[in-house]
């Protein structure tokens, strides 16, 4: 349903309005209401019925929920913020302003604030940051029977009931057994005999959710407890709050690896200021180690005037060296993030990508070299009597520029990750700019190597 | 458990070892045998206890898998293909070569032959491809009494038991029903009635990989069933496989984005030629394209002669408009990727680029200009008496070409979408070619507007 017909609906027969919503999924309200202002948005919130309106307010999808709160009177705010979800409500308040955080957190019960004041303390991309504290719990000393009834008892209010984490008198958590596994199970056992015997998995709150993701995604699980130190389950992260976490960070490296600073709200909705203040520092840095380029060329002015023919192919082997370095990067990068490597391990990769570099250096060397020559010979362009020195020069410098390309390409993310920086912010354009001012460098060598005494 | 240790225990009490193994998860025993050659890692699992080789052999964390199967005897490696997920079965026939497929095809069951057969129409990046077929399905007449009963029978052969699709005489799809919507209803209630009322969300075979994670993402679903044209229920897709999909899709992205073919295989897995077959035709493509910017060149020969100096700033103002359209493409894919822009707005893209472009051209033209005046003043350099000239030079062509970049950048995926392409595949390499000769013609025009008569 598109966001005008709802507009008008809202303006319409009340029963209408309701109707017609009851059809519609939560999700697909939330992303309806996301077209509309939101001071609209808001409006249609508090014409629905109360139940379907706190699923919509749940959606991480509805955006912009702090925009709605502003709009609703405290006492309405209030009731929708006490029934969502415990982590949804921690991810509205990160957004809220100082002022309106005051103001709702005094309408909220002990036990609410409580919880939520604990959430707000992680922060939001670590395991504490996207859990929710509605875990389901059970003592070690019931039996099978006993857990089932309590499950069909809470299943209305709890995240998930799939999976239950069996706690001792203490509630330290010994261990976990799923809902197919009680189902299984003989009525009069005790749960600890229904589930897995082994130590359960289970995450600190500091745990970055990468490292959530890829637990649940390695033990096909379809929540992962979060204890404290003393092993006392604070919370339960889902498998869908995962999903969500590995797609907001696929789209922070994506923008990382595009060299500037990530951006968590969609395209259309950032302000210009605010998108110029995102993108602007990042150029301006890659613009200024790039300076270096201009200050190597320096160095090179007299060749130039002597020979106006080597500045033709700066830019060809410059873009070579900068290529072959974002492949090798990338695929660093990744190989990282998906722990296929290891830090320990960058000499492997230097003794294969080495070669690797040394055989496209040369493919793109051959090409370089023939298309100079094919061009002198059908006569397109005349690059002088020293046309096959020339063409000597572009070929040998793209073996170096390459080779080196790749071997930088390789080891930066390993250096970044050394430092303690994320490998996949600004490896890439960092990369670029090692390799435009290397490749100079090689290139003008060669160059002087090879033309010395007859153009230079 | 490191494999070194596995594999001395291979070799010693039998017993040790099914107790060792026996403590372990199925995804680490996977892991562990991922460091064994093949041979040994066959051996291994010939030797564990039949229940948790096949789970260890069902992980998709094993990899080379297919390697195993070839050191297997025909026998056992049958009994543990039979016994595997569907899902898992098919990506394992996929790996395998005509020889091994054809030998074990025939040891199949004629029902397992022909679901594997069905599966492997389907490419493995679409809903048919990851789908497994093990779906709970429960006929319409039911009563929740008798669907909980059924399910608690068939618990220990299904995927997942927490979602049932309910389907009519004709098979056909017509509702379905979580386990928890099961528990809390009535036991007498018809299968129905306890459901959702709304038609269920499904796809075809044919969906993308990428909309099956969404969908699984935008409703938050443990699984989503594939259904053919006639609403027949060919299989279900669990959200820990849709994990699986969206970390591969996200490594290809990667991959692509840094300018080569997508590599399907962990890093230190892949050959030297593999490496160089997928790294090599990239890299050719885009120096070929990239000759365009020493043809470029040829015109402005004259110009270089003349003013040497011009060719100083080249890598500098070239690498400045790669970076603006690197950031712009990034962003623009990812907003593409995650559905927040559609094809039909690129214009809208276009009227923000255009003053985002501009912008941040002033700040780099700005800095550009001043970082010459500067040199020049500190005796640093010396740009000859026309400096005033080139600086205003440079400053005006990076407004022009920054601009140029943050344009080209964010149009070239709606073109490649446009064409059909994905817009992931090579835009960022591509808009470097693109805004490499672009930005040459820009910064030479520049110069002869500003210079001509002084240097020029």
């Amino acid at each position: 349903m598109p966001a005008p017909e709802l507009l008008y609906l809202l303006h319409g027969d009340p029963a209408e309005l309701t109707e017609t919503l009851a059809g519609m999924r939560s999700a697909d309200v939330a992303e309806a209401l996301r077209e509309l202002p939101p001071a609209g948005a808001a409006k249609l919130l508090a014409a629905l019925p109360f139940d379907l309106a706190v699923q919509v307010f749940d959606e991480p999808e509805l955006e912009r929920r702090y925009e709605m709160v502003q709009r609703m009177d405290t006492q309405a705010a209030a009731a929708l913020i006490e029934a969502m979800s415990a982590d949804q409500r921690a991810d509205l308040f990160r957004e809220l302003d100082a002022d309106d955080r005051e103001r709702l957190l005094g309408t909220l019960d002990d036990e609410t604030r409580r919880v939520l004041t604990m959430l707000l303390r992680y922060p939001p991309d670590t395991a504490g940051g996207i859990m929710t504290t509605e875990a389901l719990t059970i003592p070690a000393d019931w039996s099978v029977d006993q857990s089932l009834a309590f499950i069909t008892q809470v299943a209305r209010s709890k995240e998930t009931v799939y999976v239950a984490y069996i706690v001792d008198d203490d509630e330290r958590l010994v261990g976990a057994v799923s809902l197919r596994q009680l189902m299984l199970a003989d009525r009069a056992l005790n749960v600890r005999d229904a589930g897995d015997r082994r130590a359960p998995i289970a995450l600190p709150p500091r745990a970055d959710r990468e490292e959530v993701a890829r637990v649940i995604a390695k033990y096909n699980l379809l929540a992962v407890p979060v204890v404290d130190a003393d092993n006392h389950v604070l919370g339960i992260v889902t498998v869908d709050d995962v999903i969500d976490a590995i797609v907001r960070e696929q789209t922070e490296d994506v923008q990382k690896f595009g060299g500037m600073e990530a951006i968590d709200a969609p395209y259309m909705d950032i302000g210009f200021g605010q998108m110029i203040r995102k993108r602007a520092p990042w150029l301006c840095a890659l613009f200024l180690s790039e300076m270096l380029t201009a200050t190597a060329m320096q160095h090179f002015e007299g060749e130039i005037e002597r020979a106006a023919l080597l500045a033709m192919f700066i830019p060809l082997v410059m873009s070579s060296g900068g290529n072959s370095g974002s492949q090798a990067t990338s695929l660093i990068i990744r190989a990282l993030a998906l722990r296929e490597i290891r830090l320990r391990d960058w000499w492997r990769i230097a003794v294969r990508e080495l070669p690797t570099g040394l055989v496209l250096g040369t493919i793109l060397g051959v090409i370089g070299f023939a298309r100079i020559l094919l061009w002198q010979q059908l006569g397109i362009y005349d690059y002088g009597t020293h046309h096959t020195l020339v063409a000597l020069t572009v070929g040998f410098a793209l073996v170096g520029i390459v080779t080196f390309g790749s071997l930088a390409g390789s080891m930066l993310p390993f250096v970044l990750r050394r430092l303690g920086f994320d490998p996949a912010s600004a490896s890439a354009p960092f990369v670029a700019t090692l390799v435009d001012v290397t490749g100079l460098v090689i290139y003008f060598s060669v160059a002087w190597l090879v033309l010395r005494g007859t153009l230079l």
